[in-house]
């Protein structure tokens, strides 16, 4: 269970690490869109291992396949599935892990949950399962992308190394320049040491990710359980390796007071506009056609190349050392999923919106 | 839409702050469980207004009515009806709000959305609209003591007045020594002066809730989108005025390596168990059977009784003076509201696994 | 569970025969629809019991309160709560039942699943929970209204008094004008007779009911699971004493050949037009903008005033003498039942239609 | 839209008629289960185009690969894709429906509601959309058989030729004996007569099916929405080709009086046991513990080899021939399906009767 996610523009993902492969079904996707591998393959491209020294040196060419539910060059309102096959599995590498539990992984609790499990790179709970989330978020994208909506997503901290708040939207250019995919060029290359010293040392780093979405309209979102926080906080919290969420002034906010917090109401350019953005672009669980921004934070990766305390499944305890193909630092590779969860919650929420809003003139 | 929550356990909430009342049904309620009135109303004297003089002085009993689904003393499996009448509504205090958008609140997104609203008391968006969560959650509590599951919340912060780590769980005649539900004496009435002295000049403060979960077997949650704390993150995230939340190590845990981070396995009475608890209970998005612990970020109230600068419902500029019955703190009375979330996230992934993984014997 | 209707133009109903009463959430009506009892009361009057000597005297005047989601004469796109007080119980009359199951009532089924029941008049699987269905039913016409889509049901069959067909849609004032909501008054009076006499011999009868939809645009539905039909199918199927349901040429069309079968295409006024209509207005699930038709069938009342044998909660064999206040014939106050579900049905399918194809102009 | 079915044992379906394959994603089902290919080829095989003179040529081995969920020989409780290629897909035979929409096929009213169509086979209204139902339907089963329950299904009806009613349940070779899948040898042959005869003609012809599950327990299916009856009722009409629905003694049964039509209860070996059946296993939406009984009724297949009046896609009448590989008469391949759209019904009802009721010890 839990492996579909939203509500009108819903995907069921499946796949393991080490199995036939990675794919999605896509439902609820707009009719007429133009649509071909080349809208979805640069997101993965993006997203997937040895890009650069950074990352995992798993040798993965993710290239996807679309199976259905589009026609000539257009999507036709039907499932639109598609498949990463896995190519670069070495399942051997996992034989310890067949009977040891890797610390702060899922091996010990999916044991405990089903009974069973595939113990090959992770099965299901391997980040290869986020391969689905980007294919289908590039589709979103590309819907958000007609209402000049634009997501924009960075590194903000490595471990202790932080950069400065950037007033300006970054380019996507900016982000790419490095591969921390961090736009302050200067923070970058010393989260790049950072990260190149933690693998060195066979240890490992975390930090945070900001997501700026700009061109919402005001409106999109749902007032109790469903505000649009509430789904991009389970969005985000639905990653591997994510422990917070925070939305606008965040954690940080709370040691303001209430006059010192408020965002003010004025008029630009014919426009009500807010003077500040504490809130983060959402009011109430709706968006306020400000810039909607959000934090994300990121563990170090749970696979250290050290020697390590843990148990068997015998209940003995035994010692572990990592093993397997592994980022030292997830976050330069997170930058185009939290993306593309973004994007899949705007999407269904726009739908929802037009739904119950929009389509009726009385 | 999004008035529903949880998928088998499962509520849906209505009402509005000065309307005919708020509540909600509830189905897929196991049968035979014992329910009365008395497992209901001591959570909503928690929860309701006028406690103390640190809560709003509207004065309203929130006496509930169950209207179905109980019969001679046990819930019998059909869905349960419950009410509370709104009494003490005073809808001309708010005759300025209909005209005049309050900063920080939901009424300029509520009337971009839906073209029109009911501005009393803030409608729908009011925080009345937690009757019924907390309702709903005095089940779901009651549920989960059968199987000695045991939720502890309390207020970690109010503003910058922070108070220390508690290693042993407070009991709730500590949490509820004081009006600011913090278990800390000394710290409370630090709290307590800190909210006063915000009342008196008008305005408001936030903070920070912890909530921490024992009992819990291993293996509950679900992998992907549905991790347990991707949906308890969404619950937290779906409360008036919240701006964050975080699992185990949180943000925090991001400045550690992955040698610090990773909780190690040992085996302790018999049991596999994690010498840390940086993962906060949960891996994988599954219980690992320790306590699981979590912190929500609360915004300081956004009225203020100050005059803050607005624009109006044709667009103009004006200005509006802060009134109603508000509390000058909200996080006192959430801690009810995050237990019966979180109580609700449980029952419904208990449900859950039993369906899929329990109750199968092969 | 099961308690809940459609997907986005949601009902969540609640309450039993002689609880509190009976009730229901509505989530995802859209804002802006001018609203008042007055567009609700009149289709519960249709339903209610004791409108003629051919309906059960449970003398109940089902006044329905709005308790939410209106403000002002309008929906507010909140969720819309309703409730109808149950008055004139006489739960004594049913002491008998408490320990005795009804044949071919839901008793022994409601006992085996949840090991306990509200045994007084059927709890919650009385005909009484229909109510909840009517009162969202009149606001989803009132949505249709706007489209000038129009919904016609009449009972076309009472036990084997057939009546012909009719080429022209009757109008409401033709069905209201027999209690049997028969609108071809010769056979509405054999009918009439025919429901008397079983009332006489303590029996009662069933029949079918048509509905008739006019108006439709072409492109509503679905392909696959959640076609048109199949919804409307499910709708008819969850109401008490269903025991049929087809569509368009039904069971009589599979004794044609497919030459004979098929709706040939044409154009007439500039619309493209079928010549003949078997397929009921619906093709591949999604409507063809032809009249939309299907029956259902409905068994005789279970409650027949004659003695009957019977089981008791002990196991042991016994016999039951018929009692408790019901109908000699279920269909005359199916028919704003039936036109209520088919209404919900839809609204929904509508608001899918919109968010997915409609609202997007690539 | 509408492409997943199930609530916990919920699959999402794919795939075109000459696209890229058809496929599924399986979510919920129940970890541990020993699970191989051998399992669900043999209901594809029954269901797969080319098994006798009676069904299209179309050449289709229709071999199926699971992609995931299943390791070492067993489900581990994550999603389970499978796919199966399209193989001898001939697009070119449908170049004239590319603008002339076939009489009483969905052509038009795809192009209605998404504005774009795959037109090649009918795209994603190809019955070869119901090989996923088949697949995933087989593991359904495959978890009844552990519950010794049974799902047997038949052709009762093609066209005006009617099977005697049988007593006793047929076997599953008794059943396979005939192309016809009708067990009584003197009616099958009349019936494969009757279908070649059709076919010589170019014509097709239609009937009805019956499916009767035995074995179940009492308890499952819910009151309200989700009875059990309307659930199979909703799966019967989301079938291609399904005109109606009847569960029991359906609309025959609309022809006795209620003393006539009640199941009266008694007590045999010990249980509570109905004398007659004709609830057909189901009271109040929920299972009494009797065979459960329902039929289908389908049409004679659209497609006839005859030149039948029809609009092209620029409105204009014109004329078609029909083309392409089709079967003179579905019953034969439906009556897998039906035994699968079952299946798929009976073990979601069975894991939310644990879910809410069987899991709970109070």
């Amino acid at each position: 269970m839990g492996n579909s996610f939203g509500s009108l523009f819903k995907i069921s993902t499946w796949g393991e690490s080490h199995g036939g492969g990675i794919g999605l079904v896509l439902d609820g996707c707009p009719p007429r869109l133009p649509l071909s591998i080349d809208d979805i393959q640069p997101a993965l491209d993006r997203r997937r291992p040895g890009q650069s020294k950074l990352t995992t040196p798993r040798n993965e060419s993710d290239k996807i396949e679309i199976l259905s539910g589009v026609f000539e060059g257009k999507t036709i309102g039907t499932p639109i599935a598609m498949l990463v096959r896995n190519k670069d599995a070495r399942p051997q590498a996992y034989d310890e892990m067949k009977v040891k539990f890797r610390p702060s992984h899922a091996d010990f609790t999916y044991q405990q949950k089903y009974g069973i499990r595939n113990h090959e790179g992770g099965g299901r709970s391997s980040a290869r399962e986020t391969i689905a989330r980007v294919a289908a978020g590039a589709i979103a994208q590309k819907i958000l992308d007609q209402e000049q909506i634009k997501i924009t997503t960075y590194v903000e901290r490595i471990h202790n190394i932080q950069m400065p708040d950037l007033k300006e939207i970054p380019t996507l250019d900016e982000v790419e320049s490095s591969p921390t995919r961090c736009p302050h060029q200067e923070t970058a290359m010393k989260m790049e040491e950072c990260i190149l010293e933690a693998k060195k040392e066979g240890d490992s780093v975390g930090g945070s990710i900001i997501c700026r979405i700009n061109g919402l309209p005001a409106g999109w979102g749902s007032p109790v359980f469903d505000r649009l926080e509430a789904d991009l906080g389970k969005a985000m919290l639905s990653l591997p390796a994510t422990k917070g969420f925070e939305i606008g002034s965040g954690f940080q906010g709370t040691f303001l007071k209430g006059s010192e917090h408020n965002d003010l109401f004025e008029v630009k350019d014919g426009m009500v506009r807010t003077k500040s953005n504490r809130s983060g672009g959402v009011q109430g669980g709706i968006t306020n056609g400000e810039e909607l921004y959000f934090r994300v934070a990121f563990k170090p990766t749970a696979t250290v190349l050290q020697i390590q305390q843990t148990v068997d499944d015998k209940g003995k305890e035994t010692e572990l050392m990592g093993r397997g193909r592994h980022d030292p630092c997830v976050l330069p590779r997170a930058v185009p999923i939290v993306e593309a969860m973004s994007a899949l919650v705007l999407v269904d929420h726009r739908m929802k919106h037009h739904a119950q809003c929009e389509s009726f003139t009385f």
